[in-house]
């Protein structure tokens, strides 16, 4: 069996880059951006003013001039304005272009209006309220690089920009499969014996939050049923994501029927719990990723977070940041197996803080609901104790 | 002018529960819930079985039963079976339902089946390898408590208890307002004087990631158009977000407008630097809340996440937990305001440190692509230290 290092090194040299398309801007949040994004002219792109009040030539004040006569106003939205008279002045709104003959705003509060002449009560500096022209960004300066994650931030440099489309890294396209003849759909009262779907609908959503709208089929343990449907699946999806149907058991055939549609195992089983039972294989021509997640909601969920999620990152071009939390307890690991152990997360004093969920074992209905993350701690003589700085996997 | 503190606290007071609906399990994720969700059965349901292997009777292997008959093969999805030879076995599988007259589960890793007889070469232990039932949780337990917010992980508890529709906390109908007559479309060229609107567009992809599909609307510095554009705005809204507009400009009519058309105002600037020109008010009968923030992009951002992120949350139900992060480098603040500094956070040994985003103004265009979120800095005479922990406000 291979160690938790082995198999994430393993997975991490089957990514896939899925390519490039455009989205609408408005479409793009969260989406890895793809292009570099470029200014498309100065900004800003004129001399701006920045407060409500006058605009002046210095010079004039310098020459001890008492009262401004004022031309006109001037607003945000009109083309540049000329001072005719230079010992004059214009009112001007916040966001208006600085008229030709002026160098200097003063505000509404430093001045007095009355009968058309203002009059300055303050010391103003030559230049002031003014955002000059390519203050911000010159033209052709990059603003955005591309491999970002798009955020509703970025999305008002696109528009500043006027792209109305943007090039963002193609996402694969999934399927989750869901494995045993006891399932039945949410919907239903199950008998007895039976239990309601449940992980692929996690895994839904948790991929829906990636811009990921995955589709679903069910198999039945029925060789024949599943190896139709994984033919048509390698074929039309880029990414599988089974659920249960990888143990020992007699009607797991799904190992055997993926080998005999022609995906190569790289491998099964890891010294890891919950999730040792992970299968991972590739097709050797369409190149399909299949990752086989034991059947259990934690061992499942536990497997997308530590390896499709970085998995999926890496084939975006995401670098995969390490996380890490401190321990608030003792956590020991006597077993040869890495742990991933659900804890809850808290802040002390801008320290984030980690403590296990009790949970009776890895099929525990709520214990997911209630943590943030997993632990990560490999197998290691000493225990680990409170305090100490360990690998840790968020789950939300 | 009032502080932050008092511009905070005055939009708490006017928090405003809009009530409950049902949606679809699939469409509840980061939704707040409405409703306790109970365990519709104990969990497991049954007495599972968590290995494949045989089931047997415990006493029987104690008398020293060298070998099991294999009677059958027993499988998920299979109504409970039962032994009819106490000193036989039963071949099972996990997730199938332990059949009556066994008690114990030896796993196929510690047997042999040679001729339809399984011999046990290890030491069992009596009740191994079985997931009682209810010992997850018992029927009518809770298991997810109203008020918190849905995560993929809670879908899953959804989908085992069967509930196909959740009950969640209904959003506020949202508008966004952008004004000025120097925004064209983000399609189109602007001239020498005219930037693209951008803000807008920010807010609403700000918005959609809490699940609000926000309306926008587009005044032009006219009085009578603003008049009824707000009319209707202001019945057919929970909330309005402005941004621009609020200034001291000739052409800024909006606080006028909004008290004629009864908004009783709340305050009008904050001491706080960016979005001092913050104005915020409320319907005196219909209760639309009006936050009407400057229009930079930076202070646009800033005040949304400042005051209506919590007031949204706060309307929801939700508790406002604080964040807090600690300084990397010293930041003096020697004005009587509150700043709001965007900062670039990083980890340091399970620490989260700020620097400080260069920008030069409120309306830098990168700065908040660059940038995490604000630090909040009080006034005081006592510069920010590096290494102090300071309220931090996270903008992705």
């Amino acid at each position: 069996m291979i160690t938790f290092e082995e198999a994430y090194r393993r997975i991490m040299l089957n990514t896939k880059d899925f390519g490039d398309e455009a989205v609408d801007l408005m479409k793009s949040t969260n989406r890895i951006l793809a292009e570099s994004i470029y200014a498309d002219r100065d900004f800003p792109p004129f001399d701006r003013a920045t407060k409500d009040g006058i605009a002046i030539k210095y010079e004039s004040f310098e020459k001890g001039i008492p009262y401004f006569n004022v031309e006109g106003v001037v607003s945000a939205g009109m083309p540049q304005q000329k001072l005719i008279g230079e010992e004059n002045c214009l009112e001007i709104m916040t966001g208006a272009v600085l008229p030709h003959n002026t160098d200097t705003i003063v505000m509404y509060e430093d001045i007095e209006i009355v009968d058309g002449f203002a009059s300055i009560k303050s010391n103003p500096r030559k230049g002031q309220n003014i955002h000059k022209k390519g203050e911000d960004k010159k033209q052709g300066e990059v603003l955005l690089e591309k491999g970002i994650r798009i955020s509703p931030a970025d999305i008002g440099v696109f528009a500043t920009v006027g792209k109305v489309e943007v090039l963002v890294k193609k996402l694969p396209k999934v399927c989750v499969i869901s494995t045993g003849n006891e399932l039945v759909d949410i919907s239903e009262t199950p008998l007895a014996h039976q239990i309601r779907t449940s992980n692929v609908l996690s895994l839904q959503t948790a991929l829906a939050s990636e811009n990921i709208h995955a589709d679903h089929i069910h198999l039945l343990d029925d060789k024949k049923s599943i190896t139709q449907k994984l033919t048509v699946a390698l074929r039309e999806y880029d990414v599988l994501l089974l659920s249960g149907g990888v143990s020992k058991g007699k009607y797991d055939f799904i190992p055997e029927v993926l080998d005999d549609l022609g995906v190569d195992k790289v491998f099964h089983k890891v010294l890891q719990r919950p999730g040792k039972p992970m299968w991972f294989g590739r097709h050797e021509s369409l190149k399909t990723a299949v990752f086989s997640f034991p059947g259990n909601p934690v061992s499942t969920f536990a497997n997308y977070h530590i390896y499709f999620l970085p998995w999926l990152y890496n084939s975006l071009g995401v670098d995969n940041e390490s996380e890490f939390v401190i321990l608030d307890e003792d956590l020991p690991n006597t077993t040869p197996l890495t742990l991933f152990i659900p804890v809850k997360t808290f802040w002390d004093k801008g320290t984030l803080m980690a403590r296990k969920i009790e949970n009776s074992g890895s099929g525990d209905l709520t214990c997911l609901a209630y943590s943030d993350g997993f632990v990560c701690l490999p197998p290691q003589e000493i225990p680990y104790y409170r305090g100490l700085l360990v690998p840790y996997i968020p789950v939300k």
